[in-house]
């Protein structure tokens, strides 16, 4: 094939860069899979009793189908910080390693002689990236998704006008992460052009109180965060859920006022609805929502939602089915991929940045690579 | 002061890189707003009425403040794309960027000779990043961050049992534009080991798509996703919000059996309970909810929120006070920025990852720096 101008994809760019990460949970471990899948190689350092996320639940074969998903990849070695031979075998990692990351508890790393100024010492180019629930200096209080989710404020925009609701996954945890794999690959571009090791610290207050800015502005300069209302947005109309004849729901999303219009003559079939000075404008149509819902209603009460979102597509206003999760399991967008846990295999949602490397596809048992490990980096 | 280990921290890493983005609503401003913080000199080119996220709302003096937070620190440029001086121009700019970002509909680009091979015959080394929706295949397809919400399955894990809800914050815009950053960053570290330019492509389905993994292997391999439960895990108990005296909610997670013995004794005062075989393991506890929770509100019902947490915290049992977006205004952790629209200032959350560098507080006019772009990229 000639293809002149074929363009590189990503490849392993991390390929020779160590990761030290003393992780347990969701946050870390999922910010050394995305350093594990761009080609480091990722030392997972678990306490005796293994990374806790091992026992999330059964669905691999006994093992816990959470935990294969966010640790493919990785080494695993078990490391108790309690006994001096491991935490001098951990101090050996350390010297031959570009990235140290872990999220314990602020505090328990510097009782160990493994805080970033001792770190520091013995290697002074080191990547070193905390994990926090509140931020370094709120030491001790214990920091879960749920109530992250709760403390910055998300649930109250989250839910129905009467009840505030926890989101669905765990988008405190994911976005410090995604954050904290961001901020090791500005650090390695920086370490690049000379200087001494970069310390870090991520956290998740931090990540989604950045996320909140648009409730936040709303309420510090828009007279108020907008309204929970279940699948309807609060400030703009028709953007939201309609039932189908079918009992399933499809939402529309009109923008403007040139697509309103077409949303009344090329799918309502009511041209007349178009000018009518009650719906003129986002304004007026929030106004009078009620009145636009039952006759928006009355018209999609009577399709089935494939037909109508034939007809929405052929009007070209935005729109989409209100998906199960076995709707997810089964979409035609929805790339998957098999990785193996012991015997079983497991089928999970692959990362959105695609490469040329082959994805990593072996979840280690806990100390699989522990012998091994002791031997490469003997004290 | 003598500090001999003193690290540094993330400082304008992305200093002299030069990114054109063409871009318009959330997830790809959100992108260039990253480029921008950590050093990069962006562009923005604007379409003739501008980016039609000026137009979101009126809070900074009549401007946007959504478009102020996303915008910060990026030089504007309006582009005519069906002007032919104006695309010379474009293309000329593109001849010394290092990064073009673009969230256009797919093929709008191609057509006036700006896709991927088009751009590459002039400057092989480019990273050329397209965000899209469903994927640079799903041609056309209208995607909003609430449309591919509902899609993706998130909003049927969200709300009630009665209720899915979306999720009142743009979690698809902003983890894509997060995603699409990690992806530019990974690049930049791959292009400095030679070969040619990258091609880059991320959507906001497949980014929320790896998210949804939590609930997706529920179904797939634990007997089906999770439930709605508003305030409440739908897996773990006590874990969820309860009603205090001054009618505040507070949140608890227990998550092991001796901490529900340490909540039993050092908080609801009634060390029998935390022997009762009715709770003596979360099972237990997730089948007896409800007797569990008239315990717990028996007690948290007639104690203030403050004195109900300090006890909470006495015991080490997880807890957060439920926040409004009032409450998240004025919470100590956050970090805030003020920044200048015009004349207006304008307060938001600052940026998560901190670094020595000074952030840009100013954000562009329309074609603020159109004049001098014209003159230093002359066709």
């Amino acid at each position: 094939m000639n293809e002149p101008h074929q363009p590189n994809r990503l490849n392993r760019e991390l390929e020779g860069r160590v990761v030290v990460s003393l992780e347990q949970a969701v946050a870390a471990p999922y910010c050394s899979l995305l350093l594990a899948d761009a080609g480091a190689r990722v030392i997972k350092v678990e306490r005796p009793e293994g990374d806790f996320a091992r026992g999330y639940d059964r669905g691999a074969g006994g093992h816990s189908v959470f935990f294969a998903w966010l640790n493919r990849g990785k080494e695993s070695i078990r490391i108790d910080l309690e006994n001096p031979g491991d935490l001098a075998l951990l101090k050996t990692m350390l010297q031959s390693a570009d990235v140290f990351l872990h999220n314990l508890a602020p505090g328990a790393l510097a009782r160990r002689g493994l805080g970033g100024d001792d770190v520091r010492v013995r290697c002074p180019q080191l990547i070193n990236c905390q994990i926090s629930g509140y931020g370094a200096d709120a030491a001790g209080r214990k920091a879960y998704d749920f109530l992250v989710q709760a403390e910055a404020g998300l649930c109250a925009v989250t839910g129905t006008a009467e009840q505030p609701s926890r989101v669905g996954v765990s988008l405190c945890d994911l976005a410090t992460g995604l954050t904290a794999f961001s901020g090791i690959l500005r650090a390695l571009l920086q370490r690049r052009d000379g200087g001494g090791g970069i310390d870090l610290s991520v956290s998740l207050f931090d990540v989604i109180g950045d996320w909140m800015n648009m409730p936040l502005l709303s309420h510090r300069y828009l007279g108020g965060a907008p309204s929970r209302l279940g699948l309807t947005h609060a400030l703009i109309a028709p953007y939201g859920a309609y039932q189908t004849a079918d009992r399933k729901q499809v939402l529309i999303a009109v923008q403007s006022n040139r697509e309103w219009r077409a949303l009344c003559e090329g799918v309502l079939q009511n041209p007349a609805l178009g000018r009518d000075p009650r719906f003129a404008d986002n304004p007026k149509r929030v106004e009078n929502r009620a009145a636009m819902d039952r006759a928006i209603d009355a018209v999609f009460g009577r399709k089935t939602r494939a037909g109508l979102m034939a007809s929405l597509e052929r009007a070209r206003i935005a729109c989409a089915p209100l998906s199960s999760v076995q709707d997810l399991s089964h979409h035609a967008c929805l790339r998957n991929l098999d990785i193996r846990f012991g015997g079983a295999t497991v089928s999970v949602a692959d990362l959105p940045l695609q490469s040329d490397a082959e994805r990593h596809r072996e979840v280690p048992q806990l100390d699989q690579h522990g012998a091994a490990l002791r031997r490469e980096f003997k004290p």
